[in-house]
């Protein structure tokens, strides 16, 4: 029997619910032998008065990358064929041109994430990405 | 490797969008062996005032038998343990019920379906059950 995804999108963002997307993600590709795509997105497009707007990026990308070092250790713990790709912009928008450049096939995201004070600022990422993407999203809880 | 899923609750309305989700559940079912429950459910807490309450309810009811039965054919054909369950209540309370009740490991339901009218009058069944479910949400577009 084929693999029914070949190319997973995993979206990473550090938080406790993308630890377990990533966990399931990872019991998907051992199971189907595909290959995970751990997608950050530095989210660029928000005002914030609060913080130095240079200063508050830096952060974010430093943040990013850390989170994606962490699950790229997890999957090469586990020999799962692996990419590591982190971007810059709107976060939907961005997984989305991720899904379509390298024909994935399945985009794993956490129901939640980005913690609270973000999370409302951004509005739900997985409800847009479940609104606008066109091959299946599994959601995990 | 062990199967990821070993029971797949399949949302079952007969829109396109539920025929979607059924392919692509047959897939993972094929792949993981996984046990099918196909579950209809016939929505009758909608007051509603352009048709006898009874026949409305007995139009649902065949329609949701109808639909079940297409759906098994399909499984039986390519010869996927399956359990065909129809619902009366709430869509959304009742699919977690199912789902609590079989130990389901996964939910894969379409991003649309029920038909514009009702969709309106239902809101977006996918969405109230990503936001619910305990368990992994496969959404099929």
């Amino acid at each position: 029997m084929a693999a029914v995804y070949k190319k997973i999108l995993v979206c990473i963002d550090g938080s406790k619910y993308s630890n377990k997307a990533l966990e399931h993600a990872c019991n998907l590709a051992q199971s189907m032998h595909s290959k995970l795509f751990l997608t950050h997105v530095v989210e660029n497009t928000i005002g914030l008065d609060f913080l130095d707007r240079a200063e508050y990026l830096k952060l974010l990308r430093n943040y990013g990358k850390s989170s994606l070092r962490k699950a790229e250790k997890i999957t090469n713990s586990k020999n799962i064929s692996t990419k590591v790709i982190q971007k810059e912009g709107k976060v939907v928008n961005s997984i989305l041109d991720v899904v379509k450049k390298e024909n994935c096939d399945l985009i794993v995201v956490g129901s939640h994430g980005f913690g609270a004070g973000l999370r409302l600022l951004l509005g739900s990422v997985s409800h847009k990405i479940v609104n606008r993407a066109q091959c299946p999203v599994l959601i995990i809880h």
